[in-house]
């Protein structure tokens, strides 16, 4: 059995690895890392928990994590890991990050946009982005895996085949993306009352809004560049009414004359394989809520002959997908494990 | 591996059957009955199925299907099994029929509350109403289950132990519960519209909902009566705003003088030993958010030294606990599998 | 034209008192009072506002409001008012207080159910309390106005013709009572984020709720006591995924044989010539988007002969007639305007 | 006062029609026609409308209503008013269509979106474009007025000061569009039933949406041209788990090196006097929420020097200014009253 620490698991994407790995058959969890609740029994903080788990919340005392446990998930604001990661650390156990620490290449493009200092830049360079469908076998061997942010995941794999192939231009890229609340955290604020979020739509961070450069830097890569800001993506958040589910609409000019079976075979050349991955049938629109609860990514697209763009909706859970599902998922890579253990995660409709 | 038929697996609860099922290690299911979505691919009805069922929808032939499963699930219209159930066929297979059609033992008091003819009343008698927790010795030998509904699962369970040890007056009992919308099936009709039922509450059926004599009927068994209504309810049903859950919010006079321990104990001494039951600790009041996705069942109770009451607080989730996962707790205990396999769902929360 | 200040104008229920007011053709609103928003303008608070208000908002300086002002609303946490609040104020001013500090007479009652020292008792007497079709006639001379609670105008409302003509067995009512999110504030809690609140029902503050000597001291004085707690009552409050809206489902023993008739005859007694209390026509159940936005209260009842009990059934918007629209009412009372001036809100569906 | 009648007065425009026109003091409601609901009680259709409305539906006999009324609104589905409409109505009578019937100038474009014949394309040229702000001295003298679809509203009102003052490619404009439900009507379809739309986000009708070529030809003509498709738009609709709102989300590449000031003034120049348009302060990202219940929409704008694109967001309130505040408008102009006339209604927040 892997053990398993979660350093932020009262959050509402470590409490889904909790939910997740309590199904997984190879690992179990040993430490509930959470600052807010020492001392606390985790189902107290978690009424969903009750008679699942019986422990208590710990501190966030990673060193002697490292001890105990074959695999951290750090489920903390950014800069926490970055404050406290060591080489002896790394030398002890896996560590996924589901902070945005470890996932921006150019130290001082993460200084930019996250508005902090890089407190182990050291660890930048051999940390693998976590993005299991495209960097699977980097991971293998990594000792620290930046796991992607949720628009994120849900964006870049929605244009990954289209820059990879060359089919659209990459600088046209412009990702509207709409995200359930749990995105926001468990943190009390006012906009996210329920009776602020409830009846209402709006945009949030926009044009600064920090996944922006995460999507500008894995893009790029696809575009064949070593540079991390090849491609300028305009990115816009929304904030949807409900708990879960991202759904990302992009839009692109297509740089090449392509039909349907084209750009359907770019997609299905990388996706067709992978068991997380839905293609939709043609003209089926994705919904955030038939992927509710499960790891998987669902994409479609279509052109349009009007204005020779194409416009791509992927839809995915932002707490599975894109966060805890796919830490597990990297989990499972890092141990040798089949990929797909413990997520076989029917969604849940309605 | 059992093979599985759902008559009806187009409707909300039969196509939890299916998700259920998907991942149940000793099932698997061979015949998706739907006789509105006959010929089409099931995941065209159900988009969350996509890569998952890749089955076609098949007419409603009980008779064709006894021949090529083990058991067979009627998530159907109130009428339909019994219009259609022969002795050949339960000499075939178990059948768990999610409607009214078995649960009550008198054929008048069915027909007057359901307000239709019952076409076989001769199997009535044989059938074994599946509340799990309290049939579970009689459903082991049964050929045909009743499976409980979900208002009366999550009412009965609450007053069971009350009921039981004569800590109330069985008279006095009022049941006030609220749904989520799921619970109106998947028909459409203007008043399960979203604009309709979002920022709305009502009540429905009041002093009329047919899920009144189901529940007075166990409760009057609970009771030590051999009579059907020996136990008189007032039942009320709310519509909430939300997919799924029920709230169970009920109120009787105390019978004798009692204290927490001694009402613990009465709750324990039925529940204690339940997997899918949960008595939270003192004071702690369910939330239908936590029981989400999984067949648990949470009741907590207060007592009310001012006026003598009791207050009890049950919740679980309609169309799991409620319907499709017991209906599987029911199988599992037909073939003689250990009650929660393919159950050990985690409530999902966010 | 009234001049009007509103302290706590930044919490849901003052601002719908400025939605109200900016419509009130007699009355305009002099001085936004926010402790938490000092000098900050209205409308950045409330987006909603924008272009529709100007004004900064102040502090919360009664004394110095009460020379610029004819009547002050008070939408403050308990025990603010009682802590501010002189005879001096009283002789220039109107008060109107949203708070609970003035509506129970005998202080030990409210200081064990707030847990706060009273710390001006000697304006309890005097303060009339603001259920406008109850006491209209005293409001009219009155100097304080203790603005009836939310639960409380619902529930008393009503069971009030019921108590008042013997009806029913005054210490049998039972309240289940279901409430929208913002009755709990905007104040930044985990309980109230969209994500908790989302998808889940559960009851809060059972047995033990504010709300309860409230209703019992209005509903004993409506059965001819003068004692406070002649009527004893259980009061369950729940939270619904909702923003707006209170229904109550009232259970009572028959005290009489009563038919339909005579019931209703009771309700019409009291409520026929009340604009803002609609008596639904037999057997509609009323459900809070019908009254949502509005000023208007609705109610029904069915009698259960299998059990001789009454269910009633009441429904309002928890911000309007249960605190901000019955504040204006009050005011237009105390100002001899007529009673519905500004209040003739139409229902907003869906 | 002004004579209303109502054809489709059951749907959901139709209704808001009624709430408005109940406070209006100049107009009332002399017919409530609804084919659905003939002989009905309104407010039995209506619940809300208890003791508010009285009257019973009527028919759609538009010949007859012509003698009775002085203003006929449609709010019925696209080709009823085309298919009844005649010469000796439009000499009796206003008419003010909310259907496509006359909005779109070449009726070969309406044929080939909508998929049916245009029954009287002898109307279409008189026939003015209900966008009040745009087109309000032709609305004066106007027979028959097409008011605006509520995509259309939101997307027009957006873009037209860019369009018009040449700020922007007028061929690279992306609308992505998210729309409340209430948009998608009455009618009992499984896809709009409660638990299929919460928690829920989707796409739909990608490239093929009917507001396209109305949005198209108003863009067309502030661009300047006389043609009905000089401006090619990609306009994507999403439907959101709420009830009320649209949230417009538009991009387009900048023509000319603006900065926020000279962008500002555009707006300014043609909104700032407008009283139902609110241009937000800089940064702030307009909330449907900010405007539900209201005739306002509200818009702002963000510069992206990056990628030298703007981003306009566009709200409001779908029912109202997109559909019966737009139409109430529009009859206050044809009766030459203050445009505000029964529209002071101020958003409802939460």
């Amino acid at each position: 059995m892997i053990k398993v620490g979660i350093i932020g698991s009262t959050g509402y994407a470590g409490a889904e690895i909790v939910r997740i790995i309590l199904n997984h058959p190879e690992a179990e969890i040993k430490w509930y890392g959470s600052r807010s609740y020492i001392d606390k029994k985790y189902a107290e903080v978690y009424g969903n928990m009750f008679k699942l788990v019986e422990d208590i919340c710990s501190d966030d005392n990673i060193a002697a994590l490292a001890d105990e446990v074959d695999v951290i998930f750090t489920a903390t604001p950014q800069g926490y890991l970055a404050g406290v990661l060591t080489e002896d650390i790394l030398k002890k156990v896996k560590v996924v990050d589901l902070s945005a620490d470890y996932r921006i290449k150019d130290v001082s493009v993460y200084e930019k946009w996250y508005g902090i200092e890089h407190k182990s830049p050291q660890f930048i360079e051999e940390a693998v982005y976590g993005l299991c469908e495209i960097n699977r076998d980097k991971i293998k061997d990594a000792r620290l895996v930046a796991n992607p942010g949720c628009y994120t995941t849900c964006s870049i794999l929605s244009m990954y085949p289209l820059v990879k192939e060359g089919i659209i231009d990459k600088n046209s890229i412009i990702i509207d993306a709409k995200s359930g609340t749990s995105g926001a955290g468990r943190g009390a604020k006012v906009p996210n009352l329920f009776c602020e979020v409830n009846e209402n739509m709006k945009a949030y961070g926009v044009l600064t809004h920090r996944h922006t450069p995460e999507i500008e830097e894995q893009l790029s890569y696809a575009s064949g560049s070593t540079k991390v800001d090849d491609v300028k993506i305009i990115f816009t958040p929304h904030l949807a009414p409900m708990n879960r589910g991202i759904l990302v609409t992009a839009y692109a000019n297509l740089a090449k004359d392509v039909d349907y079976d084209t750009v359907r075979a770019a997609y299905d050349k990388y996706y067709k394989e992978e068991k997380f991955i839905r293609v939709l049938d043609k003209d089926v629109c994705p919904e955030t809520k038939w992927v509710e609860g499960s790891n998987f990514y669902d994409v479609n697209f279509k052109l349009d002959e009007r204005t020779n763009r194409i416009v791509v909706m992927g839809a995915l859970d932002n707490i599975v997908k894109g966060a805890a599902g796919q830490a597990v998922q990297n989990m499972n890579i890092l141990f040798g494990l089949p990929e797909d253990m413990g997520l076989n995660l029917v969604p849940m409709f309605p």
